[in-house]
């Protein structure tokens, strides 16, 4: 249940009660793999940084044990015991009328609380948004909220923003625009862009091309570069995803959320005929020892893990949804992503931005 | 202009009118590096196929000089001189009404008036479609043409199929199942495939998931799996279209699209990061040095070079669409499969499968 505060010994928030660093919730159940990753994850990210509190959602007794073995934990978490988890194949429908016990839900409500300002997930993604849009509830002036995902990118900061990758499958010219002012405010406060370069996904780069309300969206977002302090580059294509080109691109759910997918698809297919390459002949095999390095390098770039961390945009909060399958590595990633947003006051910029309709050059300000 | 013969000394069609060998018909002017590289194409695929002939329409002169070169084409080319050229950025509704003396539309009417029974264009796709369908006309029974890929897989036959990737932006219930029967038809003709594995693309594989017209799609190509002759394996997803799972992936030319060049955006950037990787330092050149002739392996396995060709689906004639910018193995790619097609009598095999609905059996047995 949210709010029980079924504390474990040595697990408590720190006695002193000050608040000065980040408090993160996590919804320790969730995940494929069990709670077991996310504790290390939480203990990777931990060891790194010294200003961050937990709360942590799901079963006390298992949570009490693996967080005792993690010394960077220590003194650090509060578990926040619940008895149920939801499953990844339960219906977003179902778990927002009988979710109330769960990991996810409490996970959820600590934010709603104002206990932490950010909350971490592992769990299935539609009912993660859609307990999210019940307890959190949207940004006054956002009619559906979007998730935003890293794409690895050729960009100078390495990464650019999609969005919507799946919240909602549906998306006309208004809530494009929106997903475009969303995006830039992530840009900014996540990747650090002061000018960020907004694109719109379409099948051409000319302006006859595409849905009436991608030709609509076109004019509102070009209508508001100047007040929004933002670059519009126009139609891209799917092979500009990764490009220098844009830093934000902009579609609808179904799209984004096939591009995604088709983009994981293609770079895990690359892994393995790669692998295949170098195993062919012995000296194959001797070559793929001598390129070990330079190999271990491009993994590391194109390792998904890096990028975990889906964001969830325009709710009363911050909410990063980790993949189902993240290990350790997986959730730290979205752990840091989380804590970054978190002291740049992520969730209250974004709140101002929307509510301006991105006018107001205060936001643009506060936003530096 | 169509149908004028004006074949230069030595182009000539072979004297004796023997038509035992596939006649292909070739625009030779469309493409963005202009008519060389693609009767070098020509050139490589004649080398090993002794009984092929083309129709080949351009300019004249240039074409002349160009063929005179090869002596693998020497008698077996006629040159159709045309005197204009369709523009990569030309919209389709203006060569519809203005481009009669194209080398576009004079190469698709070769196979109007049956002198070849397939054509090849590297020219501008929305073009060549649009005239495509004014001159050779849909196939009864079909509302939507659509345009095919083989995307590089994990399938024993090493490529599936992607239909429709951008000839239509919208697609009904009623379309998709088109999709799907033509998909097929493909797969036993192109692939090789007896018992095709269909699948829908969607955002996740639960039932629920996605818009009406999927549901309704679902539905209408789940009726057909035995009278067509084929396994539908439901919904899949954005990374499932390089796996071993569907070997036909059906959805509308929207979602293709982007899918499409997500794919080849993410396999550039991969290429990309894998030269920088082993650029770094001089041990990681050496590296790369033995590791040569398994990165060529690699390099081969996912060149969109040998996957070149998208095939149009849905007209009276097999069309063929080569890159913009494919070069010689490129072009040669694409009238490979051209002939293959050919060979198997795939535009009557095609309409007799559409016009049936799929339902005789007899059209099964035709198709093997």
């Amino acid at each position: 249940m949210a709010n029980t505060n079924n504390n474990s010994d040595g697990q408590r928030l720190n006695a002193s009660g000050t608040t000065t660093g980040a408090v993160i919730s996590i919804d320790a159940m969730g995940g494929d793999l069990g709670p077991a990753p996310v504790v290390r994850g939480m203990a990777d990210h931990a060891k790194n940084n010294a200003d961050v509190r937990f709360i942590v959602h799901g079963d006390e007794a298992e949570l009490t044990v693996l967080i005792k073995k993690q010394r960077s934990l220590a003194g650090i978490c509060e578990i926040s015991g619940t008895s149920e988890v939801v499953e990844m194949d339960a219906k977003p429908s179902h778990v927002m009328r009988h979710g109330k016990n769960t990991s996810m839900w409490s996970a959820i409500d600590s934010v709603k609380n104002r206990e932490a300002n950010v909350v971490v997930s592992c769990g299935n993604t539609g009912a993660l948004m859609a307990v999210s849009m019940i307890r959190l509830r949207k940004l006054e002036g956002v009619n559906r909220p979007a998730i935003a995902c890293l794409w690895p990118s050729r960009s100078k900061q390495e990464f650019n923003i999609l969005l919507d990758v799946g919240a909602d499958i549906r998306a006309d010219s208004h809530d494009l625009l929106q997903y475009a002012l969303m995006g830039v405010s992530y840009a900014r406060n996540g990747l650090g862009l002061k000018r960020p370069r907004v694109g719109l996904l379409n099948v051409g780069t000319e302006s006859h091309k595409g849905h009436q309300d991608l030709k609509d969206a076109y004019e509102l977002i070009a209508q508001k570069t100047e007040s929004a302090g933002f670059e519009f580059v126009g139609f891209v294509e799917g092979s500009d995803i990764p490009k220098d080109k844009a830093d934000v691109i902009v579609t609808d759910g179904f799209t984004g959320n096939i591009a995604l997918k088709t983009g994981e698809g293609t770079a895990s297919l690359i892994r393995d005929f790669l692998k295949d390459a170098f195993k062919k002949t012995p000296l194959s095999r001797l070559a793929a020892l001598l390129a070990l390095t330079s190999l271990r390098r491009l993994t590391k770039r194109i390792d998904p893990r890096r990028v975990n961390g889906g964001l969830f945009l325009g709710l009363n909060g911050t909410v990063v949804k980790s993949h189902g399958s993240a290990d350790a590595t997986g959730v730290a990633a979205a752990i840091n992503l989380a804590h970054q947003l978190e002291k740049q006051s992520f969730a209250d910029r974004l709140a101002a931005r929307v509510s301006t309709g991105a006018d107001a050059e205060s936001t643009q300000k506060e936003e530096k």
